[in-house]
């Protein structure tokens, strides 16, 4: 790359109006040695700042064949955008550190930086600094978000309480199962062929998301042409339900549904979903010292994930529990509040889903099955592991 | 690394007191989705937010050479504190996403956090946040630094003007000329019979910056024995001038003069010296569309530069100009405040160097130097190119 491409100007310049910025809280933008932000002006509130830090690094978190460059982009902001969801947080700022290989072409970073201002458009968060540093072999997208919220209020882990309903604010397992379609399809045989050969599990798919290895073909394509690199993306997506494709591209945190918590001051609390079910009512019921227990039927179930399953004879509730980077809140609520809150939420075209409740006990996470005869009295407990998405696993 | 170790909160636990986190703004610190702050409690001032982040990248930034593990984790944090001092903030608190590669280690990223909190007990931030993940090759360190600035207050680049006196806060070229001298240590023969075979000057050292050739002994020797990775630093640093060496690893950002010159209110311009003297010079004189014209013969000189320049038939002056990585302050101050500014910082024991003054015209950086004959009627002036400690050069 020329100079002209190593400043952050460069890839920011005319992105976001200067007046826009500024009613977004931007003192001094990109262009400094630092931004500086105030809080919202004309609000009476007390607001007190929310920041979160997310990154993404290519051969760990995604390749040319699982993701286009504009899908890197947005998802690298959308993941930290909800991180602030999950403390009942507005995002409002963002600062995006990019380490580009020899690989990224000028061309691939203006595509990486339009689905970051993609991202930032629909959630109104303004690109306020960066860095850009070369990288030896593998881009390396750290952003930075920070946000607000009302002095005092943010939602935290650690209030669940016993009798409290669980929550969830969307369908989870979706993007674990684009990953493992995609990574399939990239092999060159669609989806069907390509799971046939590998069955699928939750184990597979949270294998996948770590490091994952790059299936032969996938490589010897890269190698043979680099331009062919962002058709890579395009070509796996065609063989996959784009439902799949776009829980694992374009993830859609939950602003509104954090706001909303927020304001009916029931939320006992909240957590995103980032590393699988699983893993984040294990951390609510850590951080909060209850036991969540979890109702298989009441687990919101996307058609598109279980007839992915179904059709590689993998299992939808794995991949629901293990699969992560769904970026949907996983929460607790005031019982009593439980279902005039889903109530309003329909109100506003949002999802909602009653999963279970939390109970007294030692920290830990149990799903009730029903057992073969039906009703609650055959009803059956297993604990579930503290497992999930984990870049080390 | 195992599970345990892919925690932000492995790393970052038991460092910092909740008690002194909470009185340095700190409202939900590491272990939710996200961290809450607020500003400092008591202060009858309004204040605005000051947000920077660096990135450092393994081989671009450092080799196992040119740095132990606390200097990178030191460094990281010092290159974002020193952008808040550039605006005459105070740093408060910070964020660190860390992605880490297999060759580093449990007990090397120990060691990167201790420089971290080094650097954070020595300038007062508070760690709040960050993430890990695994890298497959390269350590990637991106710290995004988070301050306060008086509202409307901060101290931008943009405000030089004709007759403003020009000032550093401190001596610059000692980083470039360190890592030279490091470099060609780590090669095994020593600083003088390393460059010896290979004169210094501004280019290599700069070059040397970007994306820096690994001496092939130096590869070799990691090849060798991963064991021995930490002791190569001390091994080249002890072929090297300390202040050399201490310039290039523990930089020391000058916040207290950023505050010194804020409270002033003379200060026009301000820039931190990442890139060296001449590209932050030209940053400044863009930005407030003026000439800055420096008296080489005012420029700080360090007695450790221009004895290592001399034994290894380097140009001193070079390294000033285009080292790059000092951290020291460059700006202007309104001319009939520049003595005075000077009397204080000396009696605060800071250093403050006038080094030049602003003219109109059209913006560019000149050098003046002494001709033969001494005398003003002798100077000369030359140009000085915008080119500098550039990553992707």
């Amino acid at each position: 790359m020329v100079d002209e491409f190593a400043s952050i100007g460069h890839w920011t310049a005319g992105r976001q109006e200067a007046d826009w910025q500024r009613k977004q809280g931007v003192v001094i933008g990109i262009g400094d040695d630092a931004a500086v932000v105030e809080a919202p002006a004309g609000s009476t509130d007390s607001w007190q700042w929310v920041l979160a830090v997310d990154t993404m690094v290519e051969t760990v978190h995604f390749n040319d064949g699982t993701m286009t460059e504009s899908d890197i982009g947005y998802k690298a902001l959308a993941a930290n955008v909800s991180d602030i969801a999950a403390m009942g947080g507005i995002p409002r700022h963002a600062l995006v550190s990019v380490s580009v290989p020899p690989a990224w072409t000028p061309e691939r970073m203006r595509r990486l930086y339009d689905g970051i201002y993609a991202c930032a458009e629909r959630y109104g968060v303004a690109i306020i600094g960066g860095d850009t540093t070369s990288s030896p072999q593998h881009l390396v997208v750290a952003v930075t978000v920070v946000g607000t919220v009302e002095a005092g209020r943010a939602l935290r882990r650690s209030g669940a309480k016993p009798g409290d309903a669980v929550f969830l604010t969307g369908p989870v397992g979706m993007s674990g199962a684009g990953l493992h379609a995609l990574l399939a399809a990239d092999c060159g045989g669609g989806a069907g062929v390509g799971a046939a050969a590998q069955p699928a599990s939750a184990d597979a798919a949270a294998a996948a998301g770590h490091g994952f290895a790059v299936p032969a073909c996938a490589a010897d394509d890269a190698q043979a042409s680099g331009a062919s690199a962002p058709s890579r993306a395009e070509q796996a997506a065609s063989g996959v339900p784009e439902a799949l494709v776009r829980a694992h591209r374009r993830p859609a945190p939950s602003v509104r549904a954090g706001r909303l918590l927020l304001s009916r001051g029931t939320c006992t609390s909240l957590n995103d979903v980032s590393d699988g079910l699983a893993s984040e009512a294990w951390e609510i019921a850590q951080a909060s010292s209850v036991r969540l227990v979890l109702r298989d039927r009441a687990l919101p179930r996307s058609g598109a994930l279980v007839s992915y399953a179904s059709q590689v004879q993998g299992d939808a509730l794995e991949w629901m529990l293990f699969g992560g980077e769904d970026y949907v809140l996983l929460g607790t609520i005031d019982a009593a509040d439980a279902e005039a809150a889903k109530a309003e939420f329909a109100k506003e075209g949002l999802p909602f889903y009653l999963i279970g409740e939390v109970e007294a006990g030692d920290p830990e996470v149990m799903l009730v099955t029903a057992g073969n005869g039906g009703g609650s009295s055959s009803e059956r407990r297993r604990p579930i592991p503290k497992r999930g998405f984990n870049h080390f696993a």
